[in-house]
């Protein structure tokens, strides 16, 4: 099924609705209000109303959002009803935290590759996956992974995720606080853990 | 100085700038015209002077912005022109990665202390820093530590985070999955990593 263009910022917040529809069926309630939506996630309900709305009819007018139907529906747009899998290019100390991370899980997410240029990592397993070399990166596209996290040196990050999108990949999580040069073919997504911190003390 | 209220998604560009400005400088870049700055950063010039115009006359028309002085600028903007202490709170695997970032230096940015429940955990040191009791989270106040990174699991995070405000902090970067419930004094930036995986094969 096709749906006409959706912001960016509604399919942002996708994955929040789709926690909060999941975490609703393990509290066995079947529909949710956008009030009372809008009140778990520290939105407003217009808001939500507005998001879920690009996909159809969603909910019920004075009922709510079906919750099972909801998470089915969400999970469908942002494609995650069937496993993805994901490489780590990078095994550092951050790229190692998130391999062990529960939260991918209910996303469907699991990292089934992890490349390092170490040969003194390669070969290591961190929990189940073991560590290739990053000349290995290229196998990604007959291994059908198209997701990436990238979690090397800065210096490191342009060719990476040159040799990622060379191997098929079609979205990276930028871990490093460059800008990844554009490739129009890969969705990056960059999240700089520094620099949302040093925005803090602006606030403060 | 006070300014004038800046949108937030400007605010949230500031370090961007800011590490464009430091970088140059390293480069011996005595001035950067807006365009040559939307090319490094992968944004368009409008937006940039758009977004820098809001601290008043940044830069001079057809000369470009003076990147020492920018940098400072936009360090007083951002409140990073003193050193800010942070305190971690979850010393897991990904809290304890993150005490060894090296990309908070740019900003002036040091975890200072480090909080766990687990006894077995407390008491030893992740690089310089030792694990203290949660308990201790209140001494805080005292520390004049006013930022913390909340790492803690998805059940804890809630709690954790009205202790945090208890102990007069005034901003947390939330890497847990759960939106905590309003305190207006304290600002909350939250960076969910699955999310932002999650949202990757939508584009694919």
């Amino acid at each position: 099924m096709k749906y006409r263009k959706i912001p960016e910022e509604t399919v942002r917040r996708l994955p929040m609705y789709l926690r909060a529809f999941s975490l609703l069926r393990t509290e066995d309630i079947q529909t949710i209000s956008s009030r009372q939506l809008a009140e778990r996630l520290g939105l407003n309900s217009p808001q939500i109303r507005k998001d879920l709305s690009y996909f159809g009819a969603f909910g019920t007018r004075g009922v709510g959002y079906p919750v099972e139907s909801s998470a089915r529906r969400i999970r469908e747009i942002l494609k995650l009803n069937t496993p993805q899998k994901a490489a780590l290019v990078g095994a550092g100390r951050l790229g190692t935290a998130l391999v062990a991370y529960p939260g991918f899980s209910l996303f469907g997410l699991e990292i089934a590759a992890v490349f390092d240029n170490n040969p003194k990592k390669v070969g290591r397993k961190i929990g189940p996956v073991k560590i290739e070399d990053a000349r290995r990166i290229s196998t990604l596209r007959k291994r059908t992974i198209r997701l990436a996290i990238l979690a090397v040196p800065a210096d490191a990050a342009q060719s990476a995720a040159k040799t990622l999108a060379g191997a098929g990949v079609k979205g990276i999580l930028n871990l490093t606080p460059c800008h990844l040069q554009g490739n129009r073919r890969v969705k990056v997504i960059d999240v700089d853990l520094a620099s949302q911190l040093g925005i803090l003390p602006y606030y403060m």
